[in-house]
């Protein structure tokens, strides 16, 4: 649907618009066809489920969900000092943290402005919701740095309420508001629900791969941030040295330390293990999806389940 | 008031309570009957306009009212690094500036969650369209900072979106719920923007108050973040020496310098020629309010407009 979702990127840019060019600028790279707009893609492949199809609603609610997590990304960013986004410098290294706060603001508000004008009281109550968990969930995260002891169980739950919720909410608005019956729109969310995990999970098998000349790039992400993420979990037990464990246990680490946790969680089968858990996600949402009456386009999201378990970026 | 405050306390506490302690602690003391509640005050005293009177929702709208508020101010002092908020250490020097842009995003999205669950689509979308208002503005006045050649307009302006439309909106909503008559409503709208006008400038005075020796701690506040408020404006066509000019020319000054700042801006007139600004303000705000239905709300809100031009804190 590449001329669907250039139309939501038309809303965005509209949308997001200000005459402050600080604002602009930060945002024009953000939104210039370097995201995946997966998102919108899937709010608008769960409203052709519904009788009424796409409309002009579901267009603005996409835009406002994309808007939505790019103001999280942006604000993500200043908290994990990345410095790239889409392979660009972020907002906060290019205009400084004190702006990048109030730019993710501006786009936060915008994005209620488009599902207050656009879109049923209902949706935008839960869009407010749900911003209210991603940040509840990232603090636990941010707060969860260089523990050992975290929970398989508990990196699921913060993966949920800040990933999937969002890949949820989008499959359900989008059948909801098309007018879908209950029941679809219900297998609709819980298909979002195993892709937004799997997503999620995979993400985080990334920051482990690549051969190890991109070691030094990758160590700038979540690895010196001290984030435990799911390879990690899976390698610590298998890890009979007991190095991981005691790395993590630290407030730091120096570079050597760092390459060490990078090979260790692919040696000991960390990011083997965590594929496999993101397989089982997968095979969830393909379930669910499989059971969705038979379209073109329940193929098309069958597809996109399956492609996102095997991305490379 | 006191008991309809007191009702809106509890309405901010309940709607803020997160399970996560560090959002609760982080937002206790915030909450916890330091803060004036000025703009949910002025919402209820303009409720008394309709002919509906105060109702439950309004007790709402003024909570979220105040959230809204209160997340700008967290954002607002991670970006001036400010130390202290209310007299307490503020929310980003006691978590650290990464939980406080998430604690910041966390009370935003729970006001428009409380706007969303009990008060009109239109309220929403007025209350997201006013945070990016002031973002905008917030942003404007960062990058005017070092500026020695800021016109008053430009201040003016940005005082508007940061504080005075907040004010407007208190007032207007308030009535409007009310179904107060849409002149009523309207003089209520261009009473709250007049005040808020005059209050942030005395906002602004009170930078540059007090004795010598509380001169050390204001100059951690607006002086040393170079921000060009109405004082200093006013002050610098007053001081024939060109010092001023010449200090906000630079990227920063030295303690030295902050002070000299600080007498300069008094020692020119530059308070109170502000002041008298402020009290142009006021003056329009008392006038409108002397055009209301006679009533004791109505010598309520004209006392409440006389008192903030005096207030010392």
């Amino acid at each position: 649907m590449p001329e669907a979702l250039e139309k939501v990127s038309g809303i965005i840019r509209e949308s997001s618009y200000s005459e402050n060019p600080i604002i602009n600028e930060g945002l024009i790279d953000l939104f210039d066809g370097n995201g995946k707009l997966l998102r919108p893609g899937l709010l608008l492949l769960s409203a052709r489920f519904g009788k009424n199809g796409i409309q002009d609603k579901h267009y603005k609610l996409a835009a406002a969900l994309e808007m939505l997590h790019v103001a999280t990304l942006i604000h993500d960013d200043i908290i994990d000092d990345s410095p790239l986004r889409r392979g660009l410098p972020s907002v906060h290294s290019r205009y400084g943290k004190k702006n990048a706060v109030l730019i993710g603001d501006f786009l936060l508000s915008r994005c209620f402005v488009l599902t207050g004008e656009y879109t049923s009281p209902k949706n935008a109550l839960y869009l407010a919701r749900m911003i209210a968990i991603i940040c509840t969930m990232e603090i636990e995260q941010n707060n969860d740095r260089w523990r050992n002891n975290v929970s398989k169980r508990s990196y699921l739950r913060k993966i949920m309420g800040k990933s999937a919720m969002l890949f949820s909410l989008a499959c359900y608005v989008g059948a909801e508001e098309a007018k879908a019956s209950n029941e679809v729109c219900m297998r609709l969310r819980r298909a979002g629900y195993n892709i937004g995990i799997a997503f999620q999970i995979i993400d985080d098998i990334l920051d482990y791969s690549g051969d190890q000349e991109q070691v030094r790039k990758k160590l700038g992400n979540d690895i010196t941030a001290g984030l435990i993420t799911l390879p990690v979990l899976c390698a610590m037990p298998l890890d009979s040295t007991g190095t991981l464990r005691r790395i993590f246990s630290k407030n730091s680490f120096t570079p050597e330390e760092g390459e060490l946790i990078f090979s260790l969680v692919r040696e000991c089968g960390g990011t083997e293990a965590a594929g496999q858990c993101a397989q089982i996600y997968t095979n969830r949402a393909i379930r669910e999806i499989g059971m969705l009456p038979a379209t073109d386009t329940r193929d098309m999201l069958d597809s996109l389940a399956r492609q996102l378990l095997v991305r490379e970026q």
